[in-house]
């Protein structure tokens, strides 16, 4: 299976829709300002400050969050500026994500973001600011040369280019894959040497690494990621001047051994599934060619692969918790536990559920996510307060090159 | 009333889409194409060529046409570079319209432009080429200072930013209206010092300047398209290199005096609604209230803003036919007349319905271009060739300023 990620998100603000549960990924962009400031303060510090600064949004998706990290972005340079006593360069954004993205709706709302910008300006002077979209995979050249000075990427890079071709089964035509966060072409590679319909599913009743996944899933997991991460760094370090500065957050895995540690949502979503199948609704071989294009490496994982590609120095990496809840379920009523596991329900299926339905059909998804509901709220009563992720941020700089 | 005019084409393949009705616009690209060559050969004949070549096409809109002209521009750039063997240099492209515009459909045929764009390439060597999406409104600035190498613009410039507020009467609130072409947010200002019920209907009867429209429309008129053209210049001079090269297309007057030349599209238009007013379907305020942001102005007119702003040298200023209909009708048989009248009735519609249903209500839209239809077809059989149009194309080159 090649699978072509194309992240967007879905339009719409339903009880389900991104727009309306997407708050881990706030919550993420606002845990992740101090760095994105510390870098800003960085750049504008510099002997040669630039005239014109280049700053991207890798996989800005479309809907609430689209705009709020350039946002502030925008509001942390033009805060320096005013504390330095100088005027502000010109702002050249990019907004990044892939084609099937709805910029439209980011368009749309470009107009009123100008307005609250030039409000809420923290300098007097006001620079130029230049918006543009640019679509296209990031796991890829998307700017021109030494054209950006900060690149910004927030919850995408824990979506892989594709799931991993030793992990793949068949499909019988390009289906296009739809998700909250992400859309996939799913074409109908089969991996060299192997029958189709014949193909041995690896990840039986899992839709990603388990405790109880063979050891070839992890490891063709592992090896799609760092594919991807080595194309995602070695792209940027060709568009990012020397003394640039990248802040990236993606969600992280606990322990360097991939079965060891449990992911949660995952392994609730196949629980979920299996239920399904043994209610009829669906064959129990859906289930076992799904393996969804995630992956969340660990802390060492991810440094060994910008250590390795060689562009960037870690200036800082920090890990915290993200709930998928409002709060502390602990002595909640059997209400409370309810309405705290459906919005976790909700949460997941808003990233999730185009991804789903494009494998497993639309006829699905309410009986599904009722059971994903059940069996967190029993977790919950069960006492196991585990449906949180941890999240890594990363703040990098380019280095220079020995011919600069 | 001031409308700020938002630059973009309607979705849809219908009989009356502006997909199926582009022909003009697509041969007004194509007429170009030579001058846009010795624009391209210019640029890389200089004496230092740039490395990265910044590239706009502004007011692309959507369907067929948005990527031609770009495509032709880089074919362009390609063939050239083999033609002088060295390396095609970086391609930096900005696509520009309105944010209203249908960018997702454009996005979405990326991926395929791509493709073609690499099996047709000219050149033995590839270069990267970047794409990106500019939301805005070109009677401002839009790119980063010294941005721009080459600047195409067809069949966009005769849309005015918004109707003079001397011809403008009042509207109960914010409307938006949307055209195959533009768009424009209308809003309910009053002109100071004039009643809003009682304000005298300046252009009664006419949608646009007619030879029976009282002097002060075709000076309003006259007055925007200066604010305008004056606001485009000054903004594109901060952004294109010295040396740099504009290409810009728009509809052309014949004659110096705007009354004494008919502009026989907008004419029947305005026959068109009073015969529809008179079958008592709407109100004769209604037609005596809307004047179309359009304006296309005289050789002289064009060259004498572009002389005042003084930022541009005309290069080169050619004028051709655009026909309204597929070919020669006398001679038809009444068939051929009417399947011509139909046509352009058409091609009209797919331009201006949707300005025209935000005014007047999409109820009369059926029967006023059936009328309309009836008048070309008239006109047809009076033996009066005249729904063509002149256009005018102009290359302008940046010039050097004086501390350069």
């Amino acid at each position: 299976m090649e699978v072509t990620q194309t992240l967007h998100m879905n339009k719409g603000v339903g009880e389900v829709s991104y727009a309306m549960n997407c708050t881990v990924q706030s919550n993420i962009i606002s845990r992740t300002r101090p760095l994105v400031e510390e870098a800003i303060l960085k750049i504008l510090s510099a002997e040669k400050v630039p005239e014109s600064l280049g700053i991207a949004d890798l996989g800005c998706a479309s809907g609430p969050n689209s705009l709020s990290a350039i946002s502030e972005i925008i509001d942390a340079v033009y805060g320096r500026c005013r504390d330095l006593g100088r005027p502000p360069p010109e702002l050249r954004v990019s907004l990044n994500d892939l084609p099937s993205n709805d910029f439209n709706s980011i368009f749309s709302s470009l107009l009123e973001f100008y307005r609250k910008v030039r409000a809420g300006r923290k300098c007097k002077e006001v620079g130029h600011c230049f918006i543009s979209a640019v679509p296209g995979s990031f796991y890829g050249r998307l700017f021109p040369s030494r054209s950006l000075h900060l690149v910004h990427s927030s919850s995408s890079l824990h979506w892989l280019s594709q799931v991993n071709s030793s992990l793949c089964c068949c499909y019988s035509s390009l289906v296009e894959i739809r998700s909250n966060f992400t859309s996939f072409y799913v074409s109908m590679q089969t991996p060299v040497g192997l029958g189709n319909k014949d193909f041995p599913r690896v990840n039986k009743g899992k839709v990603y690494i388990s405790k109880d996944s063979p050891k070839e899933v992890s490891e063709a997991y592992s090896e799609q990621f760092k594919k991807d991460m080595r194309l995602f760094l070695e792209s940027r370090s060709e568009e990012v001047v020397a003394g640039g500065r990248m802040l990236l957050s993606l969600m992280e895995r606990r322990s360097s051994d991939p079965t060891s540690d449990s992911a949660v949502l995952w392994d609730l979503l196949s629980q979920a599934l299996m239920i399904i199948v043994n209610e009829g609704m669906i064959e129990q071989d859906k289930v076992d060619s799904f393996n969804a294009p995630y992956y969340a490496p660990s802390t060492d994982e991810l440094a060994l692969e910008i250590r390795r590609e060689g562009s960037f120095l870690v200036d800082r990496m920090e890990t915290f918790l993200c709930r998928w809840d409002w709060g502390n379920h602990v002595g909640m009523t059997s209400d409370g536990v309810s309405r705290a596991a459906e919005q976790v329900g909700r949460m997941v299926r808003a990233v999730v559920e185009p991804i789903l339905e494009a494998h497993l059909g639309a006829h699905i998804m309410d009986r599904l996510f009722m059971k994903y509901e059940d069996l967190v709220k029993y977790r919950y009563l069960k006492g196991e307060e585990s449906t949180e992720n941890l999240c890594i941020v990363v703040s990098l700089i380019r280095k220079k090159e020995t011919t600069e």
